[in-house]
């Protein structure tokens, strides 16, 4: 496996584009702004799904499904709605080719042109709305918990591998519900789902809390968000949940009978992630030899290598491998056993490493004699001597170690990066020098948002939701402010 | 639960129609030809993708995805392919969209018009073809045995909710290999996985065989099929296998070194199965009081109803409920217990046998003296009173029993309505009266299976594997044939 990428010093951006593309996971299709997801990348989004569908089923969601097509009429009836994604979609206008009189190859035919255009859903509430309408009569039919998981296309002017391209994959909540405060709850729950994912599953620690109204979703009343730091000091947004109030609903005309009898408009949710958080996950935790990653989501947890030289010690050394693995399978964990001669050992030690199995056992003659076997830690590069005896325990430990670990690192990463700032100054000069999350106060206008984000490129990323109230000045403008706010350069 | 529609032998397609909406699988969307897939419809579908991608892996393949758009420029490369495929395309041609001038909405911005079309995929070969040529350079990298789950768009004129629909869901499978006889391997793999999923999972019996040339996929050298036999008497193609031969390496330039350290094509399979299945399990089993589900693919495979009149004998009932209940799960059976006191037992026993569920449960005062429980089946829809003791192995047994007992009297069904012709006459009398399979000798030409399919509109559905060698004539010409084939009328 070839090292010849830069380190995240000398280049963060390229250091990750080429690991993405060196350790198979994604690649850049023929279609601008599109992505190949290859199958290790796409094993670990797998495993993202699994969780995540298991933690949205276990809360009372269903899946379901609805048409990639959204009429465009259907755009133009929420207004910021539109506003907010009619720049970026990919328009269906045609749903025939026919020969080229020319004999070149195919064109559109003109006679088929379709009446009313069709969009790639760049996000699903106008066509789940426009569908709830028959669902829903009475608030018995409430609330309505439903996902989906589903491809969608924004169009991208820069696009990056994972982070954001064209057509994304992602799962799309959209819930109904009797009242505002139901629907406030849904959107805090989702909340907690995606920060506990991100926690205990991505070992990335997250802010929760609220976006500014400059960085809400095109019709949401409030956007709430989790955001991540990056090795770079730059922010990720990685999951957000909208409480959309009756936005939707009257523009849908979606009403129920509640249970005083009125009729009264539905109050609704949606809530998504994406593969950017595949994007995420390594720029949090990889490293300059290649991938780390946290073995919740690792396609292969533990990797053994034989070491030998005459062919019969490969047999023996097969048979304790073979051993080992059946053991930990019975755990739960996924085990590869490289067992191919075509490579040496040292360069199997380097592709796992640089793909990120967080646990390499090797197994050489003198391991058989003393009844051992050499194991590497991916996340430290630390390598010690275990007693085979109970060893799928002492594995399945390591593995809930390195998980922790690996959080571990990553907080104190966001402590350490995580600035108080109090004048404009000090605000440019960190954003600069050191980058992370800047907590500034910002006196609540959209207007002095903007200018800052024109003259720094920072936004405001989160406002916390455990915030102490804590009278200040705006950085900027010098008016009043009842707490500080999360500013940081994003992703 | 309303039973307001048609019985099969009144109206066998309004029947079907009635029954995906009322049991709440699917609806028709705002897009024409686009379905909703409901909750309940989709957790069958979910069942279906659980088992395959099981068998898939176990085999050795792997996920991965790749884009929905394809450049227009890709079909022209496999002449077969553009014919079979370019006439049913959506086509994106802007991607944009911009306020209308008059304030009336939203409108395709012209400045935003494509340089080259894209196509939404009709199926994915050339995109992946595409890809492969940059994935393969030797024999060391093969075989390539990648699956992908997506959404395919075909433009259908007449569509019908999961048999035909013009936005569907399905995996693709797309292969590469060494040689010509691994590939054909391949393809006789996945024939053989999609026959025991159709037959074990979805207790539906299937011929297995291949297509005329007039049904091959468009693109193929040979195209696998399996094809199962609604209760109306017309088939189902239920999965399809193709061996592509070098016909997708040749058109997108994919070389790879051999054993022999020669330049060749790479050797190609693609294989699917879509939501259509979700169609043919319904219209295969499902009677005139509403869905039967096999167990294996239901959604719920027990319902506990309680019966009682006092609020004190509930609690009694409950526990109970909740004890079967546990027992049940802890054997991995999926068990809901109804216990909303806002309908009645007989309402819900008539809710649970319309969607199918394949055992119902009923625990009344008189059950908790006896320590019974009454256990009702609904492919048979027998009933029986069940002692307590040993309850969760007799409905695991029961489950076993109703799914094989579905896969038996589907088999008899078919047996019964295949049948052996060898007259024109003797032909179009079944086909009119009886429908079914018809097993008949055909002269082997295209052009007598074109005129056959214009005056009867039935095809070759299937020439089948374990076909004996029979010399005979041709129904329509009376030219030499040396095996029969089955004909049928299709969806």
């Amino acid at each position: 496996m070839a090292k010849d990428f830069p380190t995240r010093a000398e280049n963060y951006a390229q250091w990750y584009n080429d690991l993405v593309i060196k350790a198979d996971l994604a690649e850049n299709s023929a279609v601008r702004g599109c992505m190949v997801i290859k199958p290790y990348g796409y094993a670990i989004w797998e495993k993202m799904q699994a969780a995540l569908d298991k933690m949205f089923k276990d809360t009372g969601h269903m899946n379901a499904y609805f048409p990639l097509f959204i009429p465009k009429s259907f755009f133009s009836r929420e207004a910021s709605h539109v506003e907010g994604f009619a720049k970026e979609c990919a328009v269906v206008t045609h749903y025939r080719l026919k020969s080229a009189p020319d004999g070149s190859g195919v064109v559109v035919d003109e006679d088929a042109k379709l009446d009313e255009e069709l969009i790639i859903r760049p996000t699903s509430e106008t066509i789940i709305w426009d569908t709830y309408r028959n669902w829903i009569q009475s608030y018995r039919d409430l609330p309505l918990l439903i996902n989906q998981w589903a491809n969608v296309v924004r169009w991208e002017m820069r696009t990056r591998l994972f982070l954001r391209t064209t057509e994304f994959l992602w799962q799309e909540g959209h819930t109904a519900h009797a009242t505002s405060q139901e629907a406030i709850e849904e959107t805090e729950i989702i909340l907690g789902i995606y920060a506990d994912f991100a926690e205990k599953w991505m070992a990335i620690p997250v802010l929760k809390g609220f976006k500014s109204p400059n960085e809400r979703f095109a019709g949401a009343v409030e956007t709430y968000c989790i955001e991540a730091l990056m090795q770079d000091g730059k922010a990720l947004q990685a999951g957000t949940s909208h409480f959309l109030g009756q936005n939707f609903a009257k523009a849908f005309d979606v009403k129920f009978l509640n249970r005083n009898n009125e009729l009264d408009y539905v109050w609704a949710t949606s809530w998504g992630v994406s593969t950017r958080l595949v994007g995420g996950l390594i720029m949090a935790h990889s490293d300059d030899n290649g991938l780390v990653l946290p073995p919740k989501l690792a396609p292969i947890q533990v990797v053994i290598i034989p070491i030998y030289k005459k062919p019969e010690q490969f047999a023996a050394i097969a048979d304790k491998a073979a051993q080992i693995k059946t053991a930990l399978e019975k755990k739960g964990i996924s085990v590869k056993f490289d067992d191919r001669d075509s490579f040496t050992p040292g360069w199997k030690f380097n592709e796992y490493e640089f793909k990120g199995v967080p646990v390499r056992l090797a197994i050489g003659p003198r391991d058989l004699e003393n009844d051992t076997v050499e194991v590497a830690r991916r996340d430290t590069l630390e390598k010690a001597v275990y007693q085979m005896t109970d060893i799928e325990n002492k594995v399945a430990n390591l593995l809930d170690n390195i998980q922790e670990n690996m959080y571990q690192k990553a907080l104190a990463f966001r402590e350490n990066n995580t600035h108080q700032v109090d004048t404009w100054e000090e605000f440019c000069n960190t954003l600069e020098n050191k980058g992370g999350f800047l907590l500034a106060h910002w006196d609540g206008t959209s207007e002095t948002e903007q200018i800052i984000k024109e003259e720094t490129k920072a936004t405001i990323r989160v406002i916390p939701l455990d915030a102490k109230p804590e009278a200040g000045k705006c950085i900027y403008t010098g008016h009043p402010s009842k707490q500080r706010v999360v500013f940081a350069r994003a992703y």
